[in-house]
C-alpha cells in the first residue's frame, strides 16, 4: 500500500475531536453491587454511538487511538446502533491526554469532560471506595447529564 | 493578542469536518409556491444546530467560513436551539468545494453530501426550473433523508 493511501484511510486527531464534540459521550454509571463497601460500583466511560453503516469509522477510531473496543450498543426497530467505547481507568487516563492535548471546543461536551476528569482522579486516588469519595463522584456524575436518569433513580 | 492566542481560538478544518460529520445537516426543502412554473420552490440548505450554550462555537464556524449566518432555529420548553446555516447556490457552491478538499468521513454524511451535490449542479444548471429537471431535484431530494416527511406529503 502506498503512504499516501495510508494517510487518506486514517483519521486525524482534528477530525476526531470535532467527531467527539458532537457525537462523544462522556458517561459514569452507577450501579448498586453489594460486593463494594460503599454499595455502588463506578462505571465511568466514553463512546461515540453510530449507525451500523458507519462501523468502520468507529473501527478507525479504535485504530487512531490503539485501546477500547467497537460493540453493539442498541439493537432495536430503527436497526442495529454500534458504539466505540473507552472503558477502565488506565485507558481512560489516555484518552483524558488526547483530549488535554486536543481540547475539545463546545462548552456542553467541554464541561462533561471536565466532570469526567474529576471522576477518573477521585477514582486513581481510590477515593471512589470511600463514602465520603463515593458522595463526591455522585455529584460529579448527576451534573454530568442533568437530563439523564442514574439507574439507582436519584 | 498573541498569535498562539489567535490560534487557540481559530477552529480548524479537520475539526469541522468532523462535527460536521456528527452534527451537519444537508436538507433541501421542496415547497410549494404558485409563482414557479413547476409549482414548487427548491430551497437547498446546509445547517449545523447547537444549544444555544453553543452558539459561540457557531459563531467560529461562522468565522471560519466567511459566509452563512447563526440564527434561532427553535425555541421550546428545551430552551433555545440555534444553527449555523448556509443558503443561497454561490455559498453553497462554496461550502461543496471546502467539503471536496476536505471530505466527510462518515458514510451518512458522505452520501447525502453527495446528492446534496447533485441538487445543486442541477440547480446551477437552472434544470430545475423545469419538469424534469424539477423531478430529478424531488427524488434526489427524497434519497436524501428517508426518515423524514416532505412538508409537501410524498
Amino acid at each position: 500500500m502506498s503512504g499516501a493511501g495510508d494517510q487518506q484511510e486514517r483519521l486525524n486527531a482534528d477530525w476526531i475531536v470535532g467527531f467527539a464534540d458532537g457525537e462523544g459521550c462522556f458517561h459514569v454509571a452507577i450501579n448498586r453491587c453489594q460486593k463494594m463497601r460503599v454499595g455502588y460500583q463506578v462505571l465511568p466511560e466514553f463512546r461515540i454511538v453510530q449507525q451500523e453503516r458507519n462501523e468502520l469509522v468507529l473501527a478507525k477510531i479504535r485504530e487512531f487511538f490503539g485501546f477500547g473496543k467497537v460493540a453493539v450498543n442498541r439493537r432495536d426497530h430503527h436497526g442495529v446502533r454500534k458504539e466505540f467505547r473507552v472503558r477502565g481507568v488506565e485507558n481512560l487516563r489516555k484518552l483524558v491526554e488526547f483530549f488535554e492535548r486536543h481540547p475539545l471546543q463546545t462548552p456542553t461536551k467541554k464541561q462533561n469532560f471536565e466532570l469526567f476528569k474529576e471522576v477518573l482522579n477521585l477514582m486513581e486516588q481510590k477515593e471512589h471506595l470511600t463514602s465520603h469519595g463515593f458522595e463526591r463522584v455522585r455529584k460529579l456524575a448527576l451534573a454530568m447529564n442533568r437530563r439523564r436518569r442514574l439507574r439507582w433513580g436519584v
